[in-house]
């Protein structure tokens, strides 16, 4: 009854580029007539292995019935096929995939064990290798979101920070300033870098793009100058000026939190956690040895209470101190917005109006900025403790500051966006007479997001009134700025439903200013 | 500055259809160059909202920039264009999905609150509907995983039984035989249904399809009976007969676990409360009202020691009484595949077997199938006390109880497969002379799925040597049948790399039968 033992067949697929961009997970489509394999087979299984030449990749697999790909091909959606690096039409082998070993770790952790830093570290490598379906990071998220000891916190901002790029400064002191987001406008760290950086202290900023607000500091940075740099010319502009302000994503510093945070976000699951993991893998990777974290407490903040911020801010020293980063946390206001401008263009103008000393310039963006700059100039040992704020007031008096921020943009390179304001715009009025109680800085995100920031540039909102401000009716609290017809009038019609604003009782008479 | 108000523009595309096949998800593709829309606004939110008419779906949205999907189209892949039912070429209006409202109760349960019935009804009213993501599904399943309470789990079971069709029956005794699962073999339910209905009991089985083994009770019984019945062919079934046997995924019984158990099973989380709400809610669906459950007990089951098997047994018992389902719950022995066939074509046969008296007829599969006939059997007021035993033999050896089988294959139609057995076959040979020791159910599952079962009925594996038998060097153990060349040579490989078996060191002397 024995078969003849004849070598294993090895079936064989043609490489086929489908132009589907399935976001970060790799897709690839069969099939279900291919020749060489039986689509059926796969029943069960939705992660296969694919092979060519040495290279070996996971991905997962879709079916087809008509001509997207022909039976004797495999078709490598985007970004299978970028990372794959193979032409198309050359042979490729597919098979069912075994799941990554690493996945009994998070089975465990969903059951309640704490996980080593081994296992923790596996996990991560898995991830940043693109071997963990959406699926398999989320199950990772969630487990990890019920509970997570200090030790595991421990190793996962280790890992985050060993599986990218790890920068090496000469220097002993490298500062950075962080701000954990959530607060409209708010582009201080493009204020205090090139104070920072004017003092003669080390400052290589990176910062991210918005995935959900209207703005990142990367958006924003982007109006005036290049900020998708690599990590060469990062050193050259940071050698030059003593700082930069790129964006993040091109120097591959924590991929895995970029990917973590891909999938956190349309689950809407932060923990305090990995949050402070997720912040202090990149400032690892980025050879940060001296840190100021913003941390603004409001209503409609990321952090609602001060119990909670004292909570974040103990976790965020307890990190610090493990890898011997100096961290000072600095709870702020953040019951409003910061500056006039939500939205990269109508930011970038706040900016420069208060590098430039301008008198229209909002007052609460260069109190901020000077009061951040100034710790950060505090970790200077040279400087006399206490005149941080002295010293920053006086190089952003003095123009330095402004001329350290020229010099950046030049090293970094012209800005190619539009920095036209939106075309179209309304006034949104106060619905009665009184003093401004309340803002939510949600709402105003989202209206902005909306009107079309940050991928419309000069898209957003323009406030004009923030709290404590009498406000008589009829008169504006804040404009939207728009391109797109659709888009403005969802906004126009989202501010009316909503306008963001509580507006007090106070009498009209009391409220002339 | 404020512009004159259009009425917002409601941007409509054209229904394509795209011939992804995209699992249970709904997926929608739109072009990069979309006229209609920007997809770009889309980037962070990875759902959408289709409108059609008064239709609404939600699914997720991938971009293509080549011939996929023109600029004033939306490709609709499988089963999203199934699942929408309007025609290529109509209109459709796409805007950015607010997450379902009941996400927030999965938030909070990850967080670690209990849930309401009532959030835990919306969340599964939202999953039948397809309003869940995939990673939607897995956050709620995970954050379930890691506790649920008695009251969570009694609204789980009601909710999902309450999601889909609920069978009604006249008969104030509707008996039920359940199987936990796990083991090889072991299709006892295709010979106590035939006996139960013979005594006169009504027995209404409708079982699963394998997903991850090599046969479920469907895929056995499908070699024998059609079993895609809808709910009228099987009421008359079930009126004409006592009984039937048949998928249970074409009446639509707890739709809501059959979605749950698809992204459960890749995740490879399957919790106690979880398994118990999955099979109690399938069973209030169906308006069991006496149910007797095979849990077996083994080191490679399901189940592997009694202390968990008896919290297991006082979990059904106590969902049992709440809904006023009678249960019984019978701890067997999971050590070992039960019958001699693992594979569709293979168990039917040893079913038929035992049904037919052959005295060749796997004995380990007559007495587990006569002792939970038994126990059923036993539901009967009109029985008297302790003879249920007495009375499943009297009808199995009678004759009885094959004849009332034929009369249910009749009722439900003809089979339409190929029963032939996988003309490829190997023996696995013992590795030495002793007795067999440990068998390893996992591993054998994995070989005969590997040959090609459950997809090839006529794959699989026939055992020819159990627990306790003494065996000589190179005398089989088991048959591997395939039809494929690739799978039958995979399966050989895999058990040459292990075979699942321990032969113990007994001599060769003692070991000659």
């Amino acid at each position: 009854m024995t078969a003849t033992p004849p070598s294993p067949p090895r079936p064989q697929l043609k490489i086929r580029r489908v132009n589907l961009d399935t976001g970060r997970e790799n897709v690839v489509v069969i099939s279900r007539q291919s020749t060489a394999l039986r689509p059926d087979v796969f029943r069960g299984f939705s992660r296969v292995e694919l092979r060519a030449n040495s290279k070996v990749l996971l991905a997962t697999l879709l079916l087809t019935d008509d001509g997207m790909v022909a039976p004797d091909e495999l078709g490598l959606a985007e970004p299978a096929f970028r990372r794959f690096g193979e032409q198309v039409g050359s042979p490729i082998t597919v098979t069912p995939a075994p799941p990554p070993e690493s996945l009994d770790a998070v089975r465990a952790k969903i059951q309640g064990r704490a996980l080593s830093a081994a296992e923790i570290s596996a996990i991560i490598e898995d991830i940043v290798h693109y071997r963990y379906s959406d699926m398999e990071i989320a199950a990772f998220l969630i487990g990890s979101a019920s509970f997570m000891t200090s030790s595991e916190l421990l190793a996962l901002a280790h890992a985050m920070a060993n599986a990218g790029t790890q920068l090496k400064w000469d220097h002993k002191i490298v500062v950075d300033k962080h701000c954990i987001g959530g607060i409209p406008g708010n582009r201080t760290s493009i204020i205090v870098v090139p104070i920072v950086a004017a003092h003669g202290l080390m400052i290589p900023k990176t910062s991210s793009r918005a995935i959900t607000s209207p703005a990142g500091t990367a958006d924003t940075m982007e109006v005036l100058a290049r900020v998708d740099l690599g990590v060469d010319t990062m050193k050259d502009v940071v050698n030059a000026c003593h700082g930069c302000l790129i964006w993040g994503g091109h120097v591959n510093l924590s991929p895995a939190d970029d990917i973590l945070i891909s999938v956190e976000r349309p689950l809407a699951i932060d923990t305090r956690e990995q949050m402070v993991a997720s912040i202090m893998s990149k400032k690892l990777a980025a050879g940060v040895t001296h840190l100021v974290i913003d941390l603004p407490v409001g209503p409609a903040a990321k952090v609602t209470s001060t119990v909670e911020a004292m909570r974040l801010r103990k976790l965020f020293e307890f990190v610090g101190d493990h890898f011997g980063i100096a961290v000072e946390v600095v709870i702020t206001d953040g019951r409003q917005p910061i500056g006039n401008g939500i939205g990269p263009v109508l930011e970038a103008q706040d900016v420069m109006a208060v590098l430039a000393n301008d008198p229209a310039a909002p007052r609460d963006l260069r109190e901020k900025s000077l009061r951040l700059a100034a710790h950060v100039l505090e970790y200077d040992p040279d400087l006399r403790g206490g005149t941080g704020y002295t010293r920053a007031r006086e190089l952003l008096d003095n123009g330095a500051a402004l001329k350290q921020m020229h010099k950046i943009i030049e090293a970094q390179g012209p800005s190619g966006c539009n920095t036209d304001i939106g075309t179209l715009s309304a006034d949104i009025p106060a619905p009665r007479d009184g003093v401004i109680e309340e803002i939510d800085c949600l709402r105003l995100n989202r209206l902005a997001r909306t009107a079309g920031a940050p991928i419309d540039k000069g898209a957003g909102i323009k406030v004009f009134k923030k709290i404590g401000d009498h406000v008589q009716q009829g008169e504006p609290l804040y404009r939207i700025h728009a391109f797109d017809d659709a888009q403005f009038e969802l906004a126009r019609a989202g501010a009316k439903a909503d306008n963001g604003y509580v507006v007090g009782a106070h009498s009209s008479d009391e409220s002339k200013p």
